[in-house]
C-alpha cells in the first residue's frame, strides 16, 4: 500500500512538473474556434455580421466574452470609455501590468476574425495560465476595446484622447458615440477616469489576423509587425464646367470627370513608382450633375494615402500635387485637397517587442516575418503610452472586413502560443 | 381739304403696299422678349426654371401659350398625345400644312429660352401673317410639342412612334407620362388619333437656340442644321475585387476605379482621335463601396457617343472597346457594356429645307452656317414623316440647360424672319 501511494505521487509530481514548464503551455486550438463560432451567431445576417459597436449584438457579444473572461479566472470591470478590462493579479503588487487585447466589434456586414482572434486568442492565454497555476510576477490585463471599428474609441479613450467631437459622432449604430459608452455600460462624463498615462501599463501586446494576403501567400506563420502605417486622407473636389454633352465640342470641355480620371490614374502611378511597402487609394468618387448627357462640372472624390514614414506620405503627396498640376492646365479644371480626418501618424511598435515575438514564434517552430500593418489598430494608440508589439497571423485569401474573412484554427493557437510565450518572457524580465 | 385728304390716302396705300410685300415682313423683337419674359415667370424658381412636362407650371404655360396662338388668328385644338396645335387656313384645301413649332417645358432647374425661342418665335411668324392679311395656299400649323425634354414624347406620339413603356415611365413631374398626357388635356387610350403620316404635312421648320457656343463664338446670326446627331448610351460596369486599402499591395489589386479612370481617359482619346464634329462623354459614375479605405470592387458609369454618322459612333465605340480589352488585362477587371435609351439614329435634315433657310438667311442680310445639332430635337421625329429643317440662333456662351441660358432679342427675332421667309418660299413652291 505504502509503496503504491509513493508511486501515484510521484507522477503526480512529475505532471504537474510537465505543466508548470511555461514553454511547454499550449493554446487549445478547437477551443478558440469553438468560441469564435459562437461569437459568430451574435450578429449574423445573410449578409455577414453586423455587430457594430453600441448594437444590441454588440451587448451580447460582450456578456459572452465577460463570461469567458471569468471563465479564465479573470476579475472584470468595464471602464469609463466602455473598454472590457479583465485582470489577474501577479505576485508582486508594485510592477505594473502587462496588457493585452483587441476588439469583438465589426464594420457592418463583416467578418469573423478581426479583432476577435485577438480577443479569444487573449483570453486562450489567460485561461491556459489559469488552468496550469502560472503565477506571474506582472498582473496581466485582457482588455476588449470599445468601438474599435468605428474610430478606435476605446483605445483612444484609454490614453485620454478622447475629444468632445468624437463623442458627437454617430456610429454605425445609430447611436453617437457618447450614447453607445452609456449603452455598453461606459460613463463618457468620467472618461478621465479610464485615461492610463505613459509607464502605467509594462507592455501591450495585440494578436490580430493580417487583414492582408502576405502571410497566407507566403506560407508564413506569424506576422511580427513592425508598426502600423500612418493613414493621411483628403478630400478632393475638382471643378471643371458643367455643359451640353452633345452640343459641346470636344476642344471646348472643362470636364472635371476626365480630369479627375487623370488624378486616379495619377496616384496609382506615382505610389507604385517608389520602392516600399506605400499604398494609395481613390475609393469614393461622384460626378455632378451625374447625367449621361451631361458633362460632369463637379467630381468629388477621396485620396487616401499609408506608409509607415509620415515622409513618404508627404513625399507622395506632393508627387501626385504635381501631376494634378499639369491635369489642371491641360482640362482647364481646378482642384482642391482638404485633408480630412480620420488622418494617424504612423505608429512603429518597440524594437525590443519585435525581437520577443520573433523569437517566440521560433522557439515555437513557427516561421515569421516582419511586416507593417496596413490596417489601423488599437496597438497604435497605445505604442504612445507602453512598449507595444503586435503579432498577425494568416488570413486566408488577405480578405478582411468582409463576411468571406477566415483564419484557420491552428494560425489562430499559434497566435495565442506567441503571445502567451511573449507574456511570459515579458513577466520574466526580458524588457528591461 | 380734298387734296390733303388725297395726300393722305396716298400714304396709307403706300404703307398697306409695303406691309403686304412678303420679304418685307420682319418680327418684333420687343413682343418676342416681353413673352419669353412672361414665361420665364411661370415656374420661376430660385434655382432655374421647374417648369418640366406635366408640371402645374407646364399647364399655366400652355393656357399662355394658347392664348397668343388665339391672337395670332390661330384656331387652337389639344391632339391625343397632349400636343397643341394652333391652325391658319391656307388658300387651297387640299394642300398639306406647313408645320413650324418647338415645345415650353423644360429640364428640371432649365432656362427660358430652350424650346421657348421656337415656340414664340412660331407664333410671332404667324402673327406677322395674321396682322399683314398675308394669305398662304398652304395651311400653316404652329405646334407645341408636349413633354419634349422627357423623350420628345409629343413628336413621338405625332409620328405614331409612342409605346406603352415610354407612357409608363415616370416623367419629372412625378406622374407617368400617359398621367401627365391626360392633365394636359391629351387622350393616351387613343393616341392613333395623333399620329401622322408621311405626305400629311408639306414641311417642319424648327426654330431652336444652338445650345452650343459656336455660332455666338463665331458672331453668326443663323445655324443651318445639316441633321440631328444620332446618339448612344451605354450603361458601363466594371467589375474588379473589392479590398481593405491598407493591407492590399499596389501589386494586388484588382481596382475598378482605376480601370474606370483609365476608360474614361480612353473614351475622351478615342473620340478626338479622327477629324469631325463628334462627341463621346462619361457623365455619370459611381464605386462601390465607395469609402475612401476600400478599394472600390464595382464601378458603374454611363457612356455616350453622339455623331451624324451611325458609322462614325460604331467606329469609335469599337475603338474604344479595343482600349478597353488592354484596360481589362492590365488591370485584372471585365467590363460590361449595356446598350441603353435613349438611343436615336442619325437625322438629317432635308437638303432643299437646308438652301430655303440659308437663302432666307442670306435675304435677310444675315450671316449662316451649316451645323449638327448636338442636341435631340422634336424635329428629329417629324423628319421621318416631312421635309424637315431646323433654325438656330445663337446661345450666349453656348450656354444652355441652365438658368444661364440666354438668347438675345435681335437674335430671336432674326430666327423668326428667317422662319417666316421660309414658310413663304416653302408656300410659293420652292419645294416642289
Amino acid at each position: 500500500m505504502k509503496r503504491v501511494h509513493f508511486v501515484i505521487l510521484t507522477l503526480l509530481v512529475v505532471d504537474n512538473f510537465s505543466l508548470a514548464q511555461p514553454t511547454a503551455l499550449r493554446a487549445d486550438a478547437n477551443r478558440i474556434e469553438q468560441r469564435i463560432m459562437k461569437l459568430a451567431e451574435l450578429g449574423k445576417t445573410e449578409n455577414g455580421n453586423m455587430r457594430v459597436a453600441f448594437s444590441d449584438a454588440d451587448v451580447k457579444g460582450r456578456e459572452y466574452i465577460v463570461g469567458l473572461m471569468r471563465e479564465a479566472g479573470l476579475s472584470v470591470r468595464v471602464d469609463a470609455a466602455g473598454n472590457i478590462i479583465g485582470r489577474r493579479d501577479g505576485s508582486d503588487p508594485a510592477l505594473p501590468p502587462i496588457l493585452i487585447g483587441s476588439h469583438i466589434d465589426c464594420v457592418p456586414n463583416g467578418g469573423n476574425y478581426d479583432g476577435d482572434v485577438g480577443v479569444l486568442g487573449s483570453i486562450e492565454a489567460a485561461q491556459v495560465l489559469h488552468e496550469n497555476n502560472i503565477e506571474m510576477k506582472h498582473p496581466l490585463e485582457v482588455i476588449i476595446f470599445s468601438n474599435e471599428e468605428g474610430g478606435l474609441i476605446g483605445s483612444r479613450g484609454l490614453i485620454g484622447e478622447l475629444s468632445t467631437a468624437a463623442l458627437d459622432v454617430v456610429s454605425h449604430s445609430g447611436k453617437t458615440v457618447r450614447e453607445g459608452i452609456r449603452f455598453i455600460g461606459g460613463n463618457p462624463d468620467k472618461l478621465v477616469e479610464a485615461a492610463r498615462k505613459k509607464g502605467e501599463y509594462k507592455a501591450f501586446i495585440e494578436l490580430h489576423i493580417e487583414q492582408g494576403g502576405i502571410l497566407d501567400e507566403k506560407k508564413i506563420n506569424i506576422g511580427v509587425v513592425e508598426g502600423i502605417v500612418g493613414i493621411n486622407w483628403w478630400n478632393v473636389t475638382v471643378e471643371g464646367f458643367a455643359n451640353h454633352a452633345g452640343t459641346t465640342p470636344m476642344n471646348k470641355r472643362s470636364d472635371a470627370l476626365l480630369a479627375a480620371a487623370r488624378f486616379v490614374v495619377a496616384v496609382n502611378k506615382v505610389v507604385k513608382s517608389i520602392p516600399g511597402n506605400q499604398v494609395g487609394t481613390v475609393g469614393r468618387i461622384s460626378a455632378e450633375p451625374g447625367a449621361p448627357n451631361v458633362i460632369p462640372g463637379r467630381v468629388v472624390a477621396s485620396l487616401e494615402l499609408r506608409d509607415l514614414s509620415a515622409e513618404v506620405i508627404q513625399g507622395l503627396f506632393r508627387r501626385i500635387q504635381q501631376e494634378v498640376a499639369v491635369i489642371e492646365r491641360e482640362t482647364g479644371t481646378v482642384f482642391t485637397f482638404s485633408p480630412i480626418e480620420p488622418s494617424s501618424v504612423p505608429a512603429p511598435t518597440d524594437p525590443r517587442m519585435r525581437t520577443i515575438i520573433a523569437e517566440s514564434a521560433h522557439e515555437l517552430g513557427l516561421s515569421s516575418q516582419v511586416m507593417p500593418s496596413g490596417a489601423g489598430h488599437d496597438a497604435q494608440d497605445i505604442a504612445r503610452i507602453a512598449p507595444t508589439g503586435m503579432i498577425f497571423v494568416p488570413s486566408v485569401g488577405g480578405i478582411s472586413h468582409s463576411p468571406k474573412e477566415f483564419t484557420k484554427p491552428e494560425d489562430m493557437a499559434n497566435g495565442a502560443n506567441v503571445l502567451l510565450q511573449t507574456i511570459l518572457k515579458i513577466d520574466s524580465g526580458r524588457l528591461e
